[in-house]
């Protein structure tokens, strides 16, 4: 099994907003060879930094597990890989379950907002206390797309190539829209304004987001091909209330609800152009090769706006940016789920790399 | 305003699973020319048979206002219009809200399982009882559609015309599969389980169906829309959490839980073959001339679906189905939404029928 790491940073860290968190923490994980080009890998909203297990795929299968091995497209025989937890969220980096140590208590709802920004210097102060002085390359998917992206833009010259998957140069409202909806429901559920994060309602909000999200986040098509052999009408239903309850318990007891909401207003605060005159001056930082992965049935991040980073990129560094789109049914999640595409996408993109290096 | 009618059946509705509901009663709107041909309006799951004020439409706006009136698709000059609510449903015909009989309390979540075959039956009896030999023409959407097509192929006599919009010749499953999340979240709420229906948690789970119906049932390009003028995310944030809250008490108000269980579970058992040999058994029933409407954004009822209607039709009755359809930002709603497209639609289907009247 891969360890699971925890830095404790040297200073506090300082949000977007200007709020002090005190004796910051990152949780991360490490794959490949120590002394190796770096490759930093960012996890999704919902998700954490288990990118892969190297060791040991069936025991706790990573997100990019196909991704991830000797040869392979994070070719662990090469580049020294870091996964690191974003900060806010559910597991092991500095959080709302984190104790505050002003209190002596967790923050809870209390925990600052914390932006897309915060998510690149985070990884930036991370990383350079791991004693990176460069990435040679950062891919993500979903949030961790964004926090790709983000560090790309306000730290081009640490970065030197980037593969958002599943992206956008800001969040898009479709996005924004579902995201709202689960924050609302926690908000709601009883007690958790009076600062409860683990109670019934609390946890029944937190279980419902995640049957939610296995019918948002994936295409209407999925469900028709997993219920083919499925004869009668009652016989589907029964099977899928099933399949969209299962592991509920598991799921709430991994995603503090207080996290949750962190990690979703994040993804809601992300836009490349914050800061900047324009969204286009933003691009025009982006000098480093881009791959950028959409899927055609990503509700999400509809390929529109993978296309709009290429675009963008290209206008001002000409061949820059590529783009690839993956043909699915898994919605949002085939930036998981569609390990050959991605590893399609991805491989000619690390030979490019590796030859210009 | 237009009036909302009760009638009492004169004898008991036996359910398709042979539960026998005792003094059932029909709540429904009638528009138009009394002594007209008949049309027949079938509502969505969560809503209700107030399918158009064509009184005084300002103050409580019917579902199908812009096709209802004077010379309209849905001419009050020429037809009888009637609609009814669904048994089961949220809005006065016999239901989960109503008072058991046996036991003189709401009969709440041990109201009989009701399939759609018993939305065609009930709606069958009721007709009847109002006077109905045959319908000219029968319209409906979303469930109401299912209702009309299972109308249709149990009494083709019955049926003069149909217009099914946001169908399907069996509930999709990716329709069910949303449902399904929606039933879940209702069940497991604090309470449910013990008979309550109308507390906190309870009125959560229906609120938070609200807002989640809010992005399911409708395309992220309306969010692209809604928002294309306000400037940042924390504004474009601010306002869909406002947009998608709003009207959550009223909605839960609205809704009884165990009624929209009720409702979306009898969508779920939908399945025009059941009964016959094959779907092509059903479809050779449906002699009638149809016009099936579908949204080529629409999660769940996709436009493959209706299509498939229209040529299970026409392989027994070349030309007796046509397909039409509607492009929209609005999803599944724009069944409701898109009237001016809605009426293109069905002006020419309506002056077909009255020219070979």
């Amino acid at each position: 099994m891969v360890e699971k790491k925890y830095l404790h940073l040297s200073a506090s860290f300082l949000t977007e907003q200007g709020v002090e968190i005190k004796q910051p923490v990152a949780a991360y994980e490490e794959y490949g060879n120590p002394v190796g080009p770096v490759v930093l890998l960012c996890h999704g909203g919902l998700s954490n930094q288990h990118a892969a297990d190297v060791t040991d795929v069936d025991k706790a299968p990573g997100w990019w597990d196909k991704l991830v091995g000797p040869g392979n497209v994070f070719d662990t025989d090469l580049f020294r890989i870091l996964s690191i937890n974003a900060i806010g969220s559910i597991a092991g980096s500095t959080s709302a379950s984190s104790i505050n140590p002003d209190t002596g208590k967790p923050y809870g709802k209390d925990f600052p907002y914390i932006t897309m920004v915060d998510h690149a210097n985070f990884l930036k102060q991370v990383l350079q206390e791991l004693g990176v002085e460069k990435l040679f390359w950062a891919a993500g998917l979903s949030m961790g797309s964004l926090a790709v992206m983000n560090l790309a833009v306000l730290y081009p010259e640490f970065v030197g190539a980037i593969t958002p998957v599943a992206s956008a140069p800001y969040m898009t409202v479709g996005g924004m829209a579902i995201h709202n909806c689960f924050i609302e429901s926690i908000k709601q559920a009883e007690g958790w304004a009076e600062g409860e994060d683990n109670n019934r309602a609390v946890r029944n909000a937190v279980g419902v987001m995640s049957m939610i999200s296995k019918v948002y986040y994936t295409h209407y098509s999925l469900f028709e091909s997993m219920t083919n052999d499925i004869q009668g009408q009652e016989a589907r239903e029964k099977f899928l209330t099933e399949y969209l309850a299962a592991g509920q318990e598991a799921y709430a007891d991994g995603h503090n609800a207080n996290a949750v909401i962190t990690c979703l207003r994040a993804c809601n605060s992300y836009d490349i152009g914050k800061g900047y005159s324009s969204l286009d001056e933003a691009y025009a930082r982006l000098s480093m090769p881009a791959l950028v992965i959409s899927t055609d049935t990503d509700p999400e991040f509809p390929p529109q706006y993978g296309q709009q980073i290429v675009d963008g990129i290209n206008r001002h560094y000409p061949g820059n940016a590529n783009f690839y789109l993956l043909h699915s049914v898994y919605g949002h999640l085939a930036c998981v789920l569609e390990g050959e595409q991605l590893k399609e996408a991805m491989m000619p993109f690390k030979k490019k790399l590796l030859a210009e290096q």
